[in-house]
């Protein structure tokens, strides 16, 4: 199949290797910024926040975090570009929603006597609490939608990526508490530009189950 | 800002009245099927499947699920032109994954000698495994990923799309039993061609928080 897009997504893969000397121009990065941001979400809640480590004194301090731990992926956080945290807030709330709510009053999308229905949606977040007030699997799913799309963004900007579940959450807590405000991260982009001759799996085949494996039309 | 991509993901919004009389071609859903297919997940595990309704058929029974609820969803069903169940395996076994390592056997990703030490990373498997054999929270989490992916290849379609965390889980699992092979479902995408007349999202502005809301650098 011969298409842009089908294009871009044979040619992403998980990168094993970065150029340290290669770093992602303003203008890409504001661009790959952008489309996270402007990730779905249910509900349109936005229950994540978007940590983005870049100076040497950030990639020092997310390279401590693999002290325990995934040391595997240690390597890409002082080589690639950026990294970007993909942090959750394990307690999301009506206050929280109430920011989305009142910038869409702001903005026009509801009007200024609908605000307290356009609370409805949020019966949604209520079915995914528990009685401790938790929502972490849900708001935590939804960082994967923004994962899912910045990477196809990545993807098609050429920017080479990691992502990442190896990554310590206890540690990350605790180094980047002030970063986080409370918010939780199990997940992480590298991105940057690979090395050639170290990244082993750039040249390797494509590897995805065959179509009828995994979609059923009826 | 301006750019393709940022276009086409400010242009994506989801859709609240399709036109029924709108197909998408057999050629722009094999490229969606494909991109949705390319989606990337944690280990290459892939621990989905996709049930693409189309038939008159299908997507009557896709209707008698919403009997008990989320019915605000259940106009899209025989409107859109395709409803696609996201679908995880609850409990990704050992052999799951063996599928993926023998077909990286066979396509030379990984040479015959070193197929043992390919199950290596099957131990990102065990740390999110209960004590009951289920991973639902993980491998479901990997079907966002694939949502968030399949909207962004949508947008770049000019295909307009609804997602759906509210479908019935239960009623689905019992209707599509046959096709789910055990796999579930609590997320389903509708695509198609909107009604401008009657699509009240489609002229609202784009809402999403400030970016300085959601991204930190440091």
């Amino acid at each position: 199949m011969t298409h842009p897009m089908i294009a871009d997504l044979e040619a992403r893969y998980t990168t094993k290797k970065y150029d340290a000397s290669k770093i992602i121009s303003e203008q890409d990065l504001a661009i790959l910024l952008e489309a996270i941001r402007l990730s779905p979400s249910s509900i349109n809640s936005q229950p994540w926040k978007f940590i983005v480590i870049e100076s040497e004194q950030a990639k020092e301090r997310l390279h401590t975090t693999f002290a325990n731990k995934f040391q595997f992926n240690q390597k890409h956080i002082k080589t690639a570009s950026h990294t970007i945290l993909f942090a959750y807030n394990p307690e999301y709330t009506r206050e929280d929603y109430e920011k989305v709510v009142d910038a869409d009053v702001a903005n026009g999308r509801i009007a200024k006597d609908n605000r307290d229905s356009a609370f409805g949606a949020f019966a949604f977040v209520g079915l995914n609490t528990d009685e401790q007030g938790r929502n972490a699997n849900w708001t935590k799913a939804q960082t994967y939608i923004a994962l899912g799309n910045a990477m196809h963004a990545a993807a098609r900007l050429g920017i080479d990526s990691t992502p990442m579940e190896g990554v310590d959450k206890q540690m990350i807590s605790q180094e980047f508490a002030q970063e986080l405000q409370g918010y939780e991260c199990e997940l992480a982009l590298s991105v940057g530009y690979h090395l050639p001759a170290d990244d082993y799996n750039a040249s390797l085949p494509k590897s995805r189950l065959p179509l009828a494996d995994v979609v059923t039309r009826i």
